[in-house]
């Protein structure tokens, strides 16, 4: 059994507001994250002597610690390649906290999409040296040029499937009208609208894509012997795995002579290896989703159905509030807010407490996964006993 | 006791020559650096499932992967703060293994200071926005700058150490003389040339500062049971922190009350708590050396001597081969190459292995530190019983 299985847990968590232009400087806006995250966990600044983040992250960890009034810091990290982050973020502070490095982490992510800080997609070098010169010179300047890559190469093999699509945006959509912090809270959408909608990169619509969103989310953890006395319900790491594809290149597995065998698939197979249980008694999850169509290959690569039969898993209704796997049940980054798949860990451990707006009845096990098109990873939460 | 302590051991190392000018690229300088450490550990690229590096690292984690023929990967993660990271790059995977989340683990660094690529330092924006704007408007533009100053406080504190930080940069010299590797090999150095040599930033002179260096360094990790039946003597991970302290501002502690109560004291004292052993038991120290008065502020930091008495405790002897505490015994920053600290890891691990070309007899402890005047954090390694 595996040494770490259950020996920390989540304690906290925070957000701001989640909207288009926010005034704050990301500085501002992870504080604020921060400050709720130890609020809800009953923590003081002090207390916090681990910390977590993207290596996209503006804030450094010791502007943020200055800012804070954290203690001393014997733990930090970073991790690598965007919307993948999150699940590492976690898992690495939580590896510390499990081996006594540290007590008390907090991780965050604070971004602004509206300013031009950390749009890092939308720049393009005039003279390309690294991997991108393999897919920028074709057409691929954005994420969802490449995943509509990704996405025709799963039509092409697997049958179209922008029904399923529709089905998914319009599912976290009705999950978004319950969640008061949800950006397109009370914006109506139905299939009609979906394929109504103009195409972004073909075949997928303006729907498929995540919103645009500033705002910050942070996360506190600490041992979970030690989170039994604190303010909430504690959640508890089941297990964690990171996962990078033998072969794999950020965002354009399509050269890859099997597309949907990658970084998810890696990731899977270590985290359920942990576990010691698996796809079957997960009862909610909340899988990355900058585009629809992640969500579909996230289900097949983490076993919740077999290769190429995602669309029928989402055509057969599992992902809506009373289906088998409740599916991004805060809206997603389709329909919540976009901050890098840091508010699906939150919405994961609402889940687990019993406190979200779409509560799973009787859940106690969530999937929560980063980017399936990059280097990613995933945390199976579970609600203490 | 600390789950984590002596679980993990070091069980390959691997370096490229270390020079000016060398004609190979970051990557393949990363490539030479892991294959040579993967071959003294006598491991097969198929079974690296974890890695580490800088943040700062130019080559990337899946071009790395790609290039090397990794297997599939379950942990990946970066640390921040360029010559502070090395101990954290290392620890952060050691966790990952100690926990089961991954099993073979490869750390690097490769970088080239000839180029401009990996030349942050010298890049001061016409626009400052970030915490450099309380340093670089008064004329403190390149490290060196900012270790002068607090330098300066240190004489100023505890009097003039002039002749101390000689005798740590002629000590040095004669251990590179015994180290095939050591880019200062055979170029004499005496106390007299030290006192000759241009001013870079008073009161450090040329011999303060560490060399400019092309190479690359790796390190393989795994479980101390499987290290057993490998190639090398196993060299037990004892003990391993981080440290960033309150109000801690990168390389500009003179802005704190205490200029020397920071990062490393935040980073020494988790790791002796961990250890259950202390500095007395230290035979052989690899200290972070950017800069030679870094070295006085660590054996304090670490407990070796008392506050303000590291001078007379390198005027002592005791950095020496025939003293109580050999220091940076392949030449370390100053005289045997700069590759942001790994190579101290490097030797940390020939001494525990006894392997070192100043070999210091019996050594069965060796402490290896990150930058002191970064975000840092330390490694204790221990011969294998």
């Amino acid at each position: 059994m595996s040494a770490f299985r259950d020996t920390t847990a989540i304690v906290g968590i925070g957000e701001t507001r989640f909207g288009k232009g926010l005034p704050e400087s990301e500085l501002q806006l992870a504080c604020e994250a921060v400050g709720r995250a130890l609020e809800d966990a009953g923590l003081s600044p002090r207390d916090v002597d681990a910390v977590g983040s993207y290596t996209m992250e503006a804030t450094t960890d010791f502007e943020l610690a200055r800012q804070m009034g954290f203690g001393n810091l014997h733990f930090f990290s970073q991790t690598g390649h965007g919307g993948g982050a999150a699940p590492g973020t976690i898992g690495h502070v939580a590896l510390a906290i499990a081996a006594g490095v540290a007590q008390v982490g907090v991780v965050w992510r604070a971004r602004k999409r509206s300013g031009t800080a950390s749009r890092v997609w939308g720049q393009t070098a005039p003279v390309l040296t690294d991997h991108w010169k393999w897919s920028r010179p074709s057409g691929l300047l954005r994420p969802v040029d490449e995943v509509a890559m990704l996405t025709q190469r799963y039509f092409h093999d697997f049958g179209d499937a922008r029904d399923a699509l529709a089905l998914i945006a319009v599912s976290q959509r009705a999950y978004a009208h319950a969640n008061p912090n949800a950006q397109m809270r009370g914006r109506p959408l139905d299939r009609d609208d979906y394929f109504a909608a103009r195409m972004v990169a073909e075949p997928l619509c303006l729907f498929d894509n995540c919103l645009e969103t500033d705002g910050a989310v942070a996360i506190v953890l600490t041992k979970a012997e030690r989170a039994r006395d604190l303010r909430q319900p504690p959640v508890l790491i089941r297990a964690f795995s990171q996962g990078l594809a033998t072969g794999h290149q950020p965002m354009a597995d399509f050269h890859r002579r099997d597309a949907f065998d990658g970084c998810s698939a890696v990731a899977a197979r270590n985290l359920w290896r942990q576990a010691g249980i698996g796809p079957k008694d997960v009862d909610v999850a909340q899988i990355y989703d900058a585009f629809s169509p992640l969500i579909l290959f996230s289900l097949e690569a983490y076993g919740f159905c077999g290769r190429g039969e995602a669309a029928d898993f989402v055509r057969s209704g599992a992902l809506a509030a009373d289906g088998g796997l409740p599916v991004n049940t805060a809206g997603g980054g389709l329909s919540e807010g976009y901050v890098h798949g840091m508010n699906l860990v939150a919405e994961g451990v609402r889940q687990m407490r019993g406190s979200a707006t779409s509560q799973v009845a009787g859940a106690e096990t969530c999937l929560v996964t980063g980017c399936d098109s990059t280097p990613n990873g995933a945390l199976l939460l579970r609600r203490a006993a």
